[in-house]
């Protein structure tokens, strides 16, 4: 069995319960503070992925790989993330895979396009369209850390005049107005290529179908997702009292051949 | 702009409306029957995916490339398949992507196998236990429709006397009783290996949950995702009135060291 | 204790299980058939509730007191009804009890007239406008059935172009145009006083809360309610796999009394 | 029209805002401080309902007349209160009304209480059972608060060893242990009276569910109730990020006469 080592510079993920991790660079003769007491990374440099290690307070925390979903949610944020349920619907509702090549508008955080990334890799590749230029650098930092810089190309332009790409797999929008972004996302898909557009409000919502029916997209669906936590233990077994009760709305379309009449 | 044409031999969805999709084989010389007449496969091959058809009642089809969830949706069912909304977030969740290696059992219909497939490609692996035999060959078709079974090892074997992989990413369950599988998973995954377990009751939940716990799993969490579909038209939006309002329960955790104690 | 006996004329509900139930009146010499065989009234009557009673293909069935959810659930159908759990928070909402004064519009099938004159009995009063007589008279029915005629006084009048009552504890809308009925409500109201008003859709609601806005109403609220059914059994306990995904929005509001700026 | 002027000794509720209200008590030469300044009673004893009053600081606070839902959610609490939401689906789903007379245990807080008092009046009777005597008198306290001690009997004894009454309408129940209660509330009703049982766990589901079938109850129903606030705002229109995910199921049954067998 070939055993994961933490070596130096890598991101590991030091669990103290499920809402108590913290996503840090394993940086020799450093340490890590918490409540809870601090960790010297030379303790955990070589070991073993998975094992614990103790805080100078004798607490004991888990030290694990960080996963998609780990990225996702410790990114530096310089606005709203679009959460790993949603991502995960709009990556399955575009049809994306290894090998797809997309566009994403507009950058944001970067939690999206990290996610984009990682499922397109390694023959994939993501085109992200940003205007404030302090978002895509933070979102190339988060993209780094994850190690997923190299398959996307992060652009500091304005998706709602245009997009330079052609013949796209997917359009992923994330959009004040994404219905703007509509005819060139059109024009930039292949044919029966994907739009997915998420948005917060039920009018973006409304404006964005009534884009696409316009654009010769088919196969409109918008859907939301509730996910709904479970807290699970025999004679205490219960739905969780707080849940997040909206994000947004996710509308899917595909692209048809414009009829020539 | 690179076209793409519908070859002989394509899988194609013939669109009508959002209820009314057919997944079938562009085959020279055949014809397929719908309730709105039948289309002549010759007319359709060579042209370009997105375009229209019409079948001999004049009826207009829009013929689609098929995506991951059309796969999904019109797999050969030889048992319940697990929906796409469930699918998105056991990936997710699971942290797998292009060149993960996995365990998944039971292979059931294949639907989930399909998913597991097209995002592991092209270095990653499946390997899925199944036990019934004609699920297994079942699972092998719907598996090459979507040309994926080359990603793919189905073992006709009892996953509850063990695991043969050592050392994979994620372990999948989607089996009857989950828990009597938690301590093979655990020998078989990598340290941080995720094992994802999809029940549709609590009792399997709160069995696999302890399982989870006395086997050194840390991070659990279940959850259920609720998918709610939207009817979208100015002055008419709402949610639709039909819902589905179970399908089943997510378990997550994550592999961490035995302590030696 | 106080022995309850089926009289002559009364309503029962023939129960056989959760969706297979039958309300009746209980009429010497008649017979009543279902698909289990039929079953003559006068083996029912001076029978006391609660207990069995066999069809000729010997099928127990229970007769039930109907409950008011009974009276509410089958109704006779000139349109749409508001279902029980909607009705539950439009009374609650309102706070009207025992003695409020109501107007209601429009009356509709008259399912959500006879839970609100079932609740301001014996001393409150229910003024149930709606334009189309034959709903008027089906309602009458309705309320006759549930013995809750005398509560409610039936107009057949158009509720847009004003509300007869002052001084009213209660103004509960079921319209396509609640918005056009909120300043007649302000007036109709007493200082404080509740408007309820239930839509599908998101538009009605909009165009309801501007309305509300625009008449000094206050608190406004809207919400939805979700209704999940369970399976409970020991070992296969679920949530159900079919739900209702919506019925409509309830917008709340109270009257304040308009600035004299 | 009769105008209601807001005397000396009545509650009323100071609003602000929908989530900023007060409930008071207007006592001559008093005054109530609040984070926006102070406001004198003096100014606010005589004035009619829904009128406003302003703070030393000139804020102005609309002064309601309390809805049933106010001393509900405004329950001097000793413990947590069932919420308006699922009191609304009790009540309806109990079939209570004017006039019922029903056995309550536990009193707990009394917001229960408060609205099963509220819906039997004026000829109902609730004999409300709590062991803990804190509880009775600060129950007693939310009653005549609210102006409803005349129509509750509150019971400082122990539900799980017999209940009293004979021939009740309903017995609602919000114990930790209710299925111990299953039997005696059996004894209790009248025929085809009804229980409803509210819990937090799906253990205390299963376990009452069970003593349900076998005390000769039938039309058994759990559910539970997901209430969905919406923000509504032309352009902006979105249900609200945060949600209630869970409080309790309810369950629901009818009792059926023992076959003699």
């Amino acid at each position: 069995m070939t055993t994961q080592k933490i070596k130096e510079g890598n991101y590991v993920l030091l669990y103290l319960g499920r809402r108590k991790t913290y996503l840090v660079k394993a940086e020799k003769g450093k340490t890590f503070h918490t409540h809870r007491g601090f960790i010297e990374f030379d303790d955990l440099i070589g070991k073993e992925y998975g094992s614990t290690v103790l805080s100078n307070l004798r607490t004991e925390f888990t030290v694990l790989k960080p996963l998609l979903r780990d990225y996702i949610m410790k990114s530096v944020r310089k606005t709203q993330i679009i959460y790993p349920k949603d991502i995960a619907l709009i990556v399955m509702f575009s049809g994306i895979g290894p090998g797809s090549r997309i566009v994403e508008a507009g950058t944001g955080t970067g939690a999206l396009t990290t996610a984009l990334a990682y499922y397109v890799k390694p023959d994939g590749r993501v085109y992200s369209y940003e205007m404030r230029e302090e978002f895509t650098k933070n979102a190339e930092k988060n993209l780094k850390r994850a190690d997923l810089k190299d398959f996307v190309e992060l652009k500091n332009k304005d998706v709602t005049v245009g997009i330079d790409e052609s013949d796209v797999d997917a359009v992923i929008l994330d959009l004040a107005i994404p219905w703007v972004v509509v005819p060139h996302a059109y024009t930039a898909l292949r044919p029966c290529g994907t739009i997915v557009s998420f948005s917060p409000t039920i009018d973006q919502v409304v404006k964005t179908v009534e884009a696409l029916k316009e654009n010769s997209f088919v196969d409109n669906e918008t859907s939301e997702c509730l996910l709904r936590r479970m807290q699970i233990e025999r004679g205490k077994t219960r739905p969780q009292t707080l849940m997040t009760g909206h994000t947004g709305y996710i509308t899917f379309a595909r692209k048809a051949t414009k009829s020539e009449s």
